[in-house]
C-alpha cells in the first residue's frame, strides 16, 4: 500500500521531526489517516525522498509480512525550509542530551502556535521544550511498539503498536483527541491520558530494568533477563526503585505493577530493547533519560535508588571512546 | 635460569595443587629457595612434564624480560598418585564452586598431617576445607601479583609479588614462618598476618568492585573504570559496603581504606583484573568467592549491599548458555 499526500487547506498538517523507526512508523500511520506530513530528516534525506519510508510488518508468530510505505507530503533538510502553518509538530527523535530540541524547533514554529506532540521515551523529556516555548501547547506521548531501523528509510515493525498520549504536564487537550482519532482510523490504537507524567514513570518501571541489563548483559534478551533468576529479582527490585521515585514526585504507582510487568514480558516474545540495538549498532543510548534524570529527580527528593545508580554507572563506563560493542 | 630439585630428607616437601599462574609462580619460587615441590596437574600435565613452568617477568616500565623456568620434583596427575609425606600442601585452585576441594585433597593427605595452605581469593575459601579435615592445620594466603597464564606451563609476571599468609582463622604458625622464610629467600615479600580473615576483607575492598566492573565494562581497565566519574564513584561506594559487611563479621576496616585503593589503583599501571582475564579466555569467572559469599554474609548479618548484588546478578546473567565474551 502506497500513501501520497495531497495539499488541502482542510487538512491536519504536520511537520514530523525525526526519521527513524518511531517517527517513520507513526508518520505513516497519521499520513494514512488523510494527515499532511511534512518530514523533517537530515541523514536519511536522499533515500527517503527518493523511496519514502517502507514499513515492513513482520508478525511475530505467522512471519506474515505486511508493507506500508509513506511518501511524506515534503521531506525538508533543516526546520526553516519549513514556513507553512502545521498543527502540529510531532517530535520523534531519540531522548539524548546532545540534541538542543529548542534549538531544533525554533525556525519551524509557524505564527500559528502549533501544538508539539513529544513522542519520545523516559523522563524529562517535555521540561525544555515548555520553558523555551512557554505559549505553546505541550503534548506528551509514549509509544508501546517493537520497531527497528534496519536501513536508512526501512522499518520493521515487530510487534504492538499502541500510544498513550495526554497534555503537558496534565489534563485535556482537543488535539490529542484528534490525534488520537487520526491514529486509531489508521488501526493505532490510542489512550488519552490526563496524567501523562505519571504514566512516563509507569512505562519506566519497564524500561529502567529491561533495556540497561540487556545492554550489561551483552545482548540478552528480555527472557534471557528473565530466566536468571537473578536477574529476574534484580528487575524486580530496580521497579521498585522507579515505584519509590515516582512516589516521591507524587505519582502513585501500585506495587501489583512489578508482577505484572514480570508476566507481560514472561509471555512476550523474546525481545532486544530498544537501547540494546541502539548500542550494538553503535547508535548513542537514551542513559539520561531512562536511567539519569529518574536519579537526579531521586537525588533531589531524597530517594536513593542504589541498582539504578549501578547500572547508570556501568552504562557511563560502557560509553568510553575505547569500548567496540560486540557485533 | 632453571631449578632442578633434588631429593632430601631435610628439604621442605611441598605438594602444590594448581598448576595456573598463581600455583606456577609460587610453586617456582618455592623452588627456587630449595623447597621440594611436586606438582599435582591435569590438563597441563604433559607440557608441564616436558618443559616444566617458564615464568617471564616483565617490568611493566622498561619491558625488560627476566625468566624463571620451574622444573618440579614430580608432576602427577591425581592426588592418589603422591605416597610421600608432604610437610605441606599448597592450595593455588581459582576458588570455584564446581572445585570440591576436600575430595581432591582426601586421597592426597598423608598420615603426618601437613599444612594446607590455601592461596585463593575471596571469602569463605577455608572453611570446607577446614570442616572436612579438621586434625590439619589450615593456612591462609593472598597473593597481590599480576600474573597472565598465556599458555599452558606458560606465564608473564606483570608485576607485583607480594603474599600474606596466616594461620586460620587466626593466630601464629611455625609453619607459616617457615613458608615466609622460604619465599622471601626466593624473591617473594610475606607478610606474616595473625588476622588473615580480616585480611581476606581488606583484600576484597579492592576486588569487589575492580573484578566485576572490568568484565560487566567490556574490557575496562582500572584506568577506565577510575577515569569514567561515575564508575570511580561507584567503586567507592562498593567499597564501603563490603567494609560494612567485614564490620557485621567483627573485622574492622578504616575508612580510609577506600581513598587509599582508589590513589594505589591509579597510580598503577592500567591493569586488567583477573576476573576479566578468566572471562575473556572463556574460563569460570570466581563470581562466587568475590560476590556471592560476601553477599550471603550480609545476609546473614542484616547488612544490605545493593551495588554488589546488582554487580553479581549481571555476571550470573552473562554466564549463561548463550553468551559469548567479545574476544
Amino acid at each position: 500500500m502506497t500513501i501520497h499526500e495531497k495539499d488541502s487547506s482542510s487538512t491536519l498538517k504536520v511537520l514530523l521531526i525525526g526519521s527513524g523507526a518511531v517517527g517513520g512508523f507513526y508518520g505513516a500511520h497519521l499520513a494514512k489517516a488523510g494527515a499532511e506530513v511534512t518530514l523533517l530528516c537530515r541523514s536519511d534525506h536522499a533515500v527517503v525522498q527518493r523511496q519514502g519510508i517502507v514499513i515492513t510488518s513482520i508478525d511475530p508468530v505467522t512471519k506474515a509480512e505486511k508493507t506500508l510505505t509513506f511518501h511524506p507530503h515534503r521531506v525538508i533538510r533543516h526546520s526553516d525550509e519549513y514556513q507553512e502553518q502545521a498543527d502540529v509538530i510531532l517530535v520523534a527523535l531519540k531522548a539524548l542530551p546532545e540534541i538542543d530540541l529548542p534549538a531544533l524547533l525554533a525556525p519551524a514554529l509557524p505564527t500559528n502556535h502549533p501544538r508539539i506532540l513529544l513522542l519520545q521515551n523516559g523522563i524529562g523529556v517535555e521540561s525544555p521544550v515548555a520553558n523555551a516555548f512557554p505559549h505553546h501547547e505541550i503534548l506528551s506521548g509514549l509509544a508501546f511498539v517493537c520497531l527497528n531501523r534496519v536501513a536508512p528509510g526501512t522499518i520493521h515493525h515487530l510487534g504492538y503498536g499502541r500510544l498513550t498520549i495526554g497534555r503537558y504536564p496534565m489534563g485535556s487537550s482537543p488535539m490529542a483527541e484528534q490525534l488520537a482519532q487520526r491514529f486509531q482510523v489508521s488501526g493505532i490504537p490510542v489512550q488519552i491520558s490526563s496524567q501523562i507524567l505519571r504514566d512516563r514513570w509507569q512505562k519506566l518501571v519497564w524500561n529502567a530494568p529491561f533495556n540497561p541489563l540487556s545492554v550489561l548483559g551483552q545482548g540478552a534478551t528480555t527472557h534471557d533477563i528473565l530466566q536468571c533468576p537473578a536477574t529476574a529479582q534484580l528487575a524486580a527490585e530496580i521497579m521498585s526503585e522507579v515505584i519509590a521515585i515516582a512516589q516521591a514526585e507524587g505519582y502513585t504507582l501500585g506495587p501489583e505493577l512489578i508482577q505484572k510487568n514480570l508476566n507481560d514480558t514472561e509471555r512476550m516474545m523474546p525481545y532486544r530493547t530498544s537501547m540494546l540495538m541502539d548500542y550494538q549498532s553503535h547508535r548513542p543510548m537514551e542513559i539520561e533519560a531512562i536511567l539519569g534524570q529518574p536519579l537526579r529527580v531521586a537525588g533531589a527528593r531524597g530517594v536513593t535508588a542504589p541498582r539504578m545508580a549501578t547500572l547508570y554507572a556501568l552504562l557511563q563506563l560502557l560509553n568510553r571512546p575505547s569500548t567496540v560493542p560486540q557485533p
